[in-house]
């Protein structure tokens, strides 16, 4: 197998990229200089050096120099009892863009599966974090709202209330309605529902 | 020009369709036998006929025997203090497919534009049904969750608060948050703040 | 079932035409002005009523006063011992459109098919059509670059071979290659061979 | 700039990745082992290392070991009086597949802009290889059927034309017409007429 070839099937590995674009990414690198090939190589050295596992919220992230945790975890202004439970480290990202919380986070890593097949949940790190942790006075579950995302939010909510740490928290969920930018006309009828019970 | 390039042209003012599906819908016709023809031609003139606005509600629909109104504000079992206002037709649909509201509706016919081109609602018509019926003790505005609906729906308020037969009524706007299937990672900052600040 | 959902289902019959906006189309039309509604179900019926399928190259077509024949069958000024044979109707409007072709046409109405699934083609129509007419020079077989369209083009020239009215004639098929606005990066192998060999 | 933000950015260069895609690729790669990982870097470097211009098509390939040339140029069972000019890399690859060409290549590496920008082609490397190498029976200009492309081609014909190298040389373009898979209702004028042109 040539180099360009061994390249290619690489970037193929890459999400959403097929052999096309795969292999369209070997000729650009091929074109670019030296420059450019070099800060690739030296930042995803940099990446792998450098970005670390929270070992409280378990997101990818540069660590603090003391402790081996993140900079939103080590953030004494952000409020210490209010947990939101997210999927994936870029839940984060979105949630932080938005400006409207300002509270702890733990990434779940996935969400448990309907039909069986690869769901997968850090549910021991998440009771294991409860138990370390002061407790939370909220813990929200911000999954997707889709059939897998409520399943593990019923799963989870369940586990809760069993749970001698977090039995007394509240724990909520992400309000459901219309999306920003919807239309009725387009709506389905269980976004409807929701839409009409949650009216305000 | 010829019957077909003149039919061609009609279907052309059909929503959503261009001259080539325009043409398809003349050679699809030209292919049924004279019943599906004869079927659609009369269909076209029952419903001319037979459909008409409601007087109260002023959606389309086939009419009471007695009275100018529609099934649904015909319908006594339903909640006569409790008005939705929707911006068309088939929102009313939308909703009772959802089987979630037993209420009253008003089709406004459209919303205001922010940018000033072609907004219409049936404003007056709104005032004037409020001074017809029994007072409502909530209306609820379910308008898209669209720049041009918030803008309708922050004028209707405004409006109502001045309007001597709804001031006391509670207006309430639809829940906004995550759709029914949405994902954290394709939300936007909108959707995500509102859906925190409803979180239950 | 009311007048709204009855023609909703004749619309739903349409090419390409959904539930939902079979529905549209019926709220358009209630919108709609008489002189509009009028005029849609005039034209309908006058489609109907004035096009005809033309008794030589069997498109629909309004038909000449005197003999049951289209415009293109009865221009004189254009080459008579030439025929193109397509599948459809419409495709005879893109030829025409293109401008590039002068000889006479037979609407095919469709293909075999490789899988056995409702094909079907006027071959009984076009051998007599052979029967009846004055011989052909030349007869294209413009059908699809699809497996369907050139399995009907092998039948076909097989069938010419055989057949004592057009055993002479030259048999010819569409030119292959690179389509206008085509790259070679997202052209299929298949393409690439034909363009090759039919370079010039 | 975090490492995050910084190996972001790098991969936003890549062809048609956004910046939602970018950090996608960064968490996929947190996320891989230390194997797939100092694969992606060995390959990078790897390529950049044994892939290089070859210097008579100027495509990017592993080099003979004593020549500076590509193993399609090297092969000495390929048609040595017969080449193919092409805009990119990546076109060798796909005519390569389709099996329908044993002759020379060569990388034009873009087209010239009729709109004027950034339009790019190694012309002077073209006519300095027509000097280098035996005379050329056939020049096939495998351009795309785009505007620029044809441009290109005219450009290039007559250029040859006053080349006393070429000038003697049969100057092809790949074969215009239908590609397969197409149907001739979505096939555009220009096509149509092509195909006519070239029927056969």
């Amino acid at each position: 197998m040539s180099d360009i070839d061994t390249l290619t099937e690489l970037f193929m590995r890459f999400p959403g990229i097929g052999p096309r674009q795969a292999k369209r990414f070997v000729f650009f690198l091929l074109r670019q200089d030296a420059g450019y090939r070099n800060a690739l190589t030296r930042a995803i050295t940099d990446v792998v050096s450098n970005i670390k596992r929270c070992e409280q919220c378990l997101r990818f992230a540069p660590l603090h120099a003391q402790k081996p945790i993140c900079n939103l975890c080590a953030d004494s202004s952000r409020e210490k009892n209010l947990l939101m439970v997210v999927e994936k480290d870029t839940d984060i990202d979105q949630i932080e863009k938005s400006d409207s919380y300002n509270g702890q986070y733990f990434v779940l890593g996935g969400t448990l599966s309907l039909t069986g097949k690869k769901g997968f949940i850090r549910e021991k790190e998440l009771f294991s974090h409860f138990k370390k942790q002061d407790s939370f006075a909220e813990i929200i579950l911000a999954l997707s709202a889709t059939p897998d995302g409520e399943y593990t939010t019923d799963y989870l909510q369940t586990k809760f209330k069993e749970d001698e740490h977090v039995k007394e928290a509240s724990v909520t969920i992400l309000g459901r309605g219309l999306s920003t930018g919807s239309e009725l006309e387009y709506a389905d009828a269980d976004t409807l529902t929701q839409a009409l019970k949650n009216r305000a």
